[in-house]
């Protein structure tokens, strides 16, 4: 049991993404349940238009289970606003058992992790993980508010204005929740918060390599390897790394940060982050296609880079973290409303 | 299994508490592992301060079970800091598969919880759960730097310096953790950052009567209900609210933020709060009383206001939450070593 990859045995049951307007201009479009072209979702800050995302994904993976909110057990959740109000304000309707979290963008793959674990042991009949997190409240957090217009490092990435929400439990006909490897936490010295990719990307070698090595497998069993937002940088970056281990995921590998912008014609520089991006791009465009049978088996990693302001400020490098889930699709005799 | 208690089967195999110097000074003097009369635990920064604490408590913890940070599959870590840094940082060195957590002040039962649900349901052997507060990280971030000298009003609560660690498992003969209630997050419209107990007390009363109702038990079972830093105020509107429902725990109840210091000479206005008091008063004075014997019984609620500076700035009120534990006595074949 040491440490080793977590069986699980686990659905997901729905999910569902809600965007903002940048991220409803990009590639995956017309993928997303949700989006408000303004970024606000009718509220007077970002912080509650945050929340306000959080919510309304929560409401449509419901409505799109036919769940209502007494019918889940718990809620994992996290966003990266200070002390995690997005979620705590956004989820507050629902009055449904609440887990906080913060693995900062990893929060995605730790929520859905930890809501299959709990259902997959038994300890809750259904579990929901929601996570968000918006460009302009976490610019005006980490950086500087937008109507500043400051300039963007080359190495930057582009904060997603987006929440996703996923439904697991036992029951149903999603996409199945087989495995999970909690991250290690990593810090190799970086401490550029504008090339966050950088700092993430030896956590997510870290992760890959203990999967692979105690897993046996290799990235030529799986359809996708698919990381949350190394953005162009981090993702260069791992490939090079795990070539060093003599591994090579170049021609499974996929980043949610390099897919959820148009890098020519959306000016993102290094792609997309947040914990809005990996939980938009897995719920609206890769965990279909498990469903329908198009991916068989998905190797999903969040990854998150855990420092604050105020740690950069007094010159310390960043923490990493790489949490793994692997997914794969229905059983063939489960799929049959897709065939 | 409708959001009912989860049944577990752990035991607490080790925890350890390190505090500052007020603490130190407090009528529980005597039970802390390690103190700093300092605060700075030989950190140039309050922050580095708290992450210090973390990294000793989880040392000192292990120390005590004879586990190396090889043998604990998981920890599960949360602070108050922005972006949990205290945990991050702190915990960074044990290379231990990491979960972070944001409950606020509940973060010490959420910890334990989820370590506690991991190992009871064989996902993992051992795992850890770490939490801490710095009363001078904490001041300059929500309020003033201390230095400011600002006045404090006499509803406020004074953040505990302090960080616990326990090592939960399947194994040993501590205390046993049997039952757990995930909370609910509740707010009835308090937004006095200064009166956190007011806000946190009809959290606790949720979780409590749930428990209750659910459990048909009564407070008369328990030798011991012990609340997380709801402090003189929150407490007694807490045991006010029960009674207008027909629940009177005054005879049993207990909390942590009224314990841990000397409300008489230390002037702490109404009593500790903070993830390290709850989490330092259980893990010094309670759980040796259980593992004993002098106590066989307790419930375990921490309580947390899940509100941040920007949120109370822009006029929102605070959501609580009280995560609940029930703590047992070993069973008396297992207590020979205490006989």
């Amino acid at each position: 049991m040491k440490r080793s990859i977590i069986k699980l045995k686990s659905n997901v049951i729905a999910a569902a993404t809600v965007v903002g307007g940048k991220e409803h201009e990009g590639p995956l479009s017309g993928f997303f349940d949700l989006c408000d072209p303004e970024d606000s979702f009718g509220q007077d800050t970002w912080e509650k238009s945050e929340s306000e995302m959080q919510r309304r994904a929560l409401a449509v993976a419901m409505k799109k289970s036919g769940l209502a909110a007494e019918d889940i057990d718990a809620v994992f959740a996290g966003d990266l606003l200070n002390q995690c109000v997005g979620s705590a304000y956004g989820l507050l309707d629902y009055g449904i058992p609440y887990f906080g979290l913060y693995g900062a963008c990893s929060t995605s793959a730790e929520s859905i992790m930890l809501a299959a674990t709990l259902t997959s042991g038994g300890f809750a009949t259904r579990a929901a993980a929601v996570t968000s997190s918006h460009n302009c409240s976490a610019e005006r957090q980490f950086r500087t508010p937008t109507e500043y217009g400051g300039q963007r490092s080359p190495t930057a990435q582009w904060t997603v204005t987006g929440a996703g929400a996923y439904i697991v439990g036992k029951e149903g006909s999603g996409a199945r929740i087989t495995e999970a490897l909690p991250g290690i936490a990593v810090d190799k010295g970086i401490s550029d918060a504008s090339n966050m990719g950088a700092a993430m990307a030896p956590a997510a070698m870290d992760t890959l390599v203990r999967y692979f090595t105690e897993s046996g497998r290799a990235p030529r069993d799986f359809d996708m390897i698919l990381t949350g937002d190394l953005g162009y940088e981090g993702s260069s970056i791992l490939c090079e790394l795990l070539k060093n281990e003599g591994i090579d995921i170049s021609r499974v590998h996929s980043d949610c940060g390099m897919m959820i912008y148009n890098r020519e014609t959306q000016d993102v520089h290094s792609g997309g982050s947040g914990c809005g991006c990996a939980a938009t791009v897995l719920g609206a465009y890769v965990l279909p296609k498990l469903e329908r049978g198009e991916l068989s088996d998905v190797l999903f990693l969040a990854t998150g880079a855990m420092m604050s302001p105020a740690s950069i400020q007094q010159g310390l490098s960043i923490p990493s973290i790489a949490h793994l889930l692997h997914l794969e699709a229905p059983k063939k005799e489960d799929r049959k409303l897709w065939l």
